[in-house]
């Protein structure tokens, strides 16, 4: 149903189908829930300067001697080699990570993240169940459309972040004009699953849950499906994450 | 999880995610519900000795004038100039098209069809709830991985497609590795909805529930909600859609 004046939010279960929406005058949310977004929400929150996303393990090494930043990121299951830390929220506790500048290379988050401002995206977030009420509460105030964008894996949809966007969709669908069968479907998920987020995905077999609980990181699974535990908003702007504070 | 010898079932919920699949020693079921697959069904159920997909006006006039052929097809929720029937199941009743040949031209689920025969698939059939049930008698008895492809809306995902391949896999999912999360994702869409299917997307203001209740064609939409009324099962070889009697 349309309605009067409301922006319009619509989400994109799979990068490969972002080409099919405007981006610009628009806020892109990044979601990557397992675990890029959400380690991006909690190492800015625990008061790293910014993040650095690359999309190669060799951007990420060259960036790190340029800049002397903390460089991350794993390849099955594994730091990569050449690389100091891994893709654990976990690892960057506010002890370890405050005041540094952290370059992370992740697959899918980073290529969708560049995608998105590639194309056209002026206004990118990136959004994670640690950091839900801050994406909710930014989207609402700026009174923009809003495109939820889901990194999947290697352009497949998956569950994990099609709920992040369901949740989203079930706090904000007051205040947007909702005409988006993806966003129906999203929000579907999400209210079948919010009671127990990570009961939803172990039960249904999800594929991302099967690839890390693989590697017995369980535990960094239901951190990330944990809301409001590292409440800040990822902001990209001229290649680097900040924290923003106008939410 | 992986079980054993079980073939692979995967779902494809928008047509420019087909080239993520292999589709060779597939069977490939094209979704289109509202409504070109339910009318395949209906049409070829009554009788239709074949039907031939074209995803053009002009060919669809040019191969009538060919082959005598009635024929069929819509733009903006008429008949489309130069054609002389549209696309409602309730079009095609077994006094009117037994015996005949019908040219249909539809534009998301003839693209997609031959999307997939250009890529390689080499057993191709439609599948829409008045045909569940052959669909899945069809895919139990072939012991082949199984593609469940959903046509949507120029590239965008929706409701009933969606509905559709989750009914299949509720009713095969036993039979099949199901590792893929937009498989799990339409199982659980259609688990919410099975009850009441035209409720469901009525609820939803599914996109294609809009479009299609504008032009008044509710009862068209409740027909394609419902299942095995024209339990057939069309196959596609050399161009043309035929009823096979193997399943």
């Amino acid at each position: 149903m349309i309605i009067g004046n409301k922006p319009a939010l619509h989400t994109v279960l799979s990068p490969a189908l972002l080409y099919q929406h405007e981006l610009s005058n628009t806020v892109v949310v990044i979601i990557d829930v397992l675990r890029a977004t959400s380690t991006i929400a909690t190492a800015l929150y625990n008061g790293a300067r910014y993040i650095i996303p690359v999309d190669s393990v060799q951007k990420c090494i060259d960036t790190g001697m340029q800049t002397g930043a903390i460089t991350a990121g794993e390849r099955e299951g594994k730091v990569a080699e050449g690389l100091q830390h891994g893709n654990s929220p976990f690892e960057y506790s506010r002890d370890f990570i405050s005041g540094k500048i952290l370059v992370l290379t992740t697959t899918n988050g980073t290529k969708l993240l560049h995608a998105a401002a590639e194309n056209g995206a002026t206004t990118i977030i990136t959004g994670s169940f640690p950091n839900l009420s801050a994406v909710c509460s930014f989207v609402l105030k700026q009174n923009k459309n809003v495109l939820l964008t889901c990194a999947g894996w290697k352009n497949r949809i998956n569950i994990e972040d099609t709920l992040f966007a369901g949740a989203v969709i079930d706090k904000v669908k007051e205040h947007f004009d909702i005409n988006c069968d993806s966003s129906k479907i999203a929000h579907s998920l999400y209210k079948e699953g919010e009671a127990d987020l990570f009961g939803c995905i172990k039960s249904k077999n999800a594929s991302h849950y099967i690839r890390l609980s693989a590697y017995g990181l369980e535990k960094d699974i239901r951190y990330c499906l944990t809301p409001d535990t590292a409440n800040v908003l990822p902001m990209y702007m001229d290649g680097k994450l900040y924290a923003d504070q106008h939410y």
